[in-house]
């Protein structure tokens, strides 16, 4: 299971004045810690970047690669930042992501064949709806899996994003342990090792004490390893998480284990 | 998922020389420090208890029923100590347990009709030694299964205990990821919704920074848990474990969510 940074995200202020002021020190930082800390791939999420999309993204992904290697999920849903975030990678980019919105099918995923990279579908319907069972979210998959042929790139290239349910929603645990039995049958459902993505975040969006959001963040977390997530998008900066995160990872992982793995 | 305490154990001293001396109070102590940190039942861990094994076992569950209510998971080999540990049983006890062990399945498993309580059935060859597969546990689960079904015993009794391993096997880890498969697929094999229960301190027996241990233990619970567990048998006075299994329970059960459920 690879740790994606989540800490890179325009709704941040100094992140918002950065890109706006093009200032790539308080980037840089933030990257730099995220790296520190644990992150094994960074989500750069820009919004929609009404404004100047190209030039912003263009400015993002540069300075991040400049002081990383890391891999890039470029998480926006403007094509045209998309684009040029893709133009602008010299390393390893991600397009973080599409879904079956006509848009997205139009305009995002054509990029991921364009440029050759791998791309993140998200399980949502046509309207953006969130699909509530365990077959729904299935069936969606199914269909994500037959966009990407369509459009030409090799599926391989695709990594499956369930969409978390937020617990405070009325039948969000609901959803959650049916993701888990979703992130489990893909592989065997489309017949090729499909990579998953969630966002831990996601679980505890809305109100909520700080320290149960956290705990309840780290004992969902190696339920979805189990499962055989590839990617979790965390905190970085929670320290606990990420040392789950690596735990998750020793217990998941092939070959002989020893305690030097454990964080 | 019901959290046993593993603490009152003949191994500690103190318990040890209360249960020679007859000396209630220790044990009074310790059961109720057990409930207070989130025991929902207590394992009591005689040993073979090859001494006085009637009147110890007599004095083990009578000094435990005497201040709690909870459940008791009689954990001796000694089927004379069981028995009498039965007998002496007010509330409500298990037999921790049974393997495809002659001697076991001749003095242990009939005791669960006699007595008309649940057992727990280990997943273990006739010769003791641990299966190593997830195939071999699914195979001598039938095996234990028609064991108690030949014995008279009504299935609905049988918890199943698939043996975490050490980690310090050279394949532990591969063969607790194989429990939890095997955990999951059980109900679906035995055509029930058979029980199931694991001792979370097996993971980490032997050497070992105990910070790690423990970290260790917290992510592999979840796995468990989202696997189906229905028993977890752990150190309760560990409370960063208890929490988590208390917020395991949060995700799996159904029904709405509260904060209030998060420890």
């Amino acid at each position: 299971m690879i740790i994606v940074a989540d800490n890179l995200q325009i709704t941040h202020p100094v992140i918002d004045k950065a890109v706006r002021e093009s200032d790539p020190t308080p980037v840089r930082d933030l990257v730099r810690r995220c790296e520190a800390a644990g992150a094994q791939a960074i989500d750069i999420n820009s919004g929609p970047l009404t404004k100047d999309p190209e030039s912003r993204m263009t400015f993002l992904v540069e300075t991040v690669q400049a002081v990383t290697d890391l891999p890039v999920f470029i998480d926006t849903a403007n094509p045209k930042a998309m684009a040029a975030g893709l133009t602008a990678n010299r390393k390893t980019a991600v397009i973080n992501g599409f879904s079956l919105e006509p848009v997205k099918l139009a305009e995002i995923l054509p990029l991921a064949k364009a440029y050759e990279v791998d791309i993140v579908g998200y399980l949502l319907y046509e309207n953006g709806h969130v699909p509530a069972g365990a077959d729904d979210r299935l069936g969606v998959a199914v269909a994500v899996f037959e966009a990407v042929q369509a459009a030409g790139v090799d599926p391989d290239r695709l990594i499956i994003d369930p969409i978390v349910a937020p617990v405070v929603w009325a039948d969000g645990m609901a959803q959650n342990r049916e993701i888990l039995t979703v992130i489990r049958q893909l592989p065997e459902l489309l017949g090729f090792p499909v990579r998953t993505m969630a966002g831990l975040s996601n679980l505890t969006t809305g109100g909520g004490p700080t320290d149960k959001k956290r705990l309840l963040e780290r004992t969902y977390l190696p339920m979805l390893a189990a499962a055989g997530l590839s990617y979790a998008l965390l905190n970085v900066f929670h320290d606990k998480t990420v040392r789950t995160a690596k735990a998750c990872e020793v217990v998941m992982k092939e070959g002989v284990f020893s305690w030097g793995a454990v964080a």
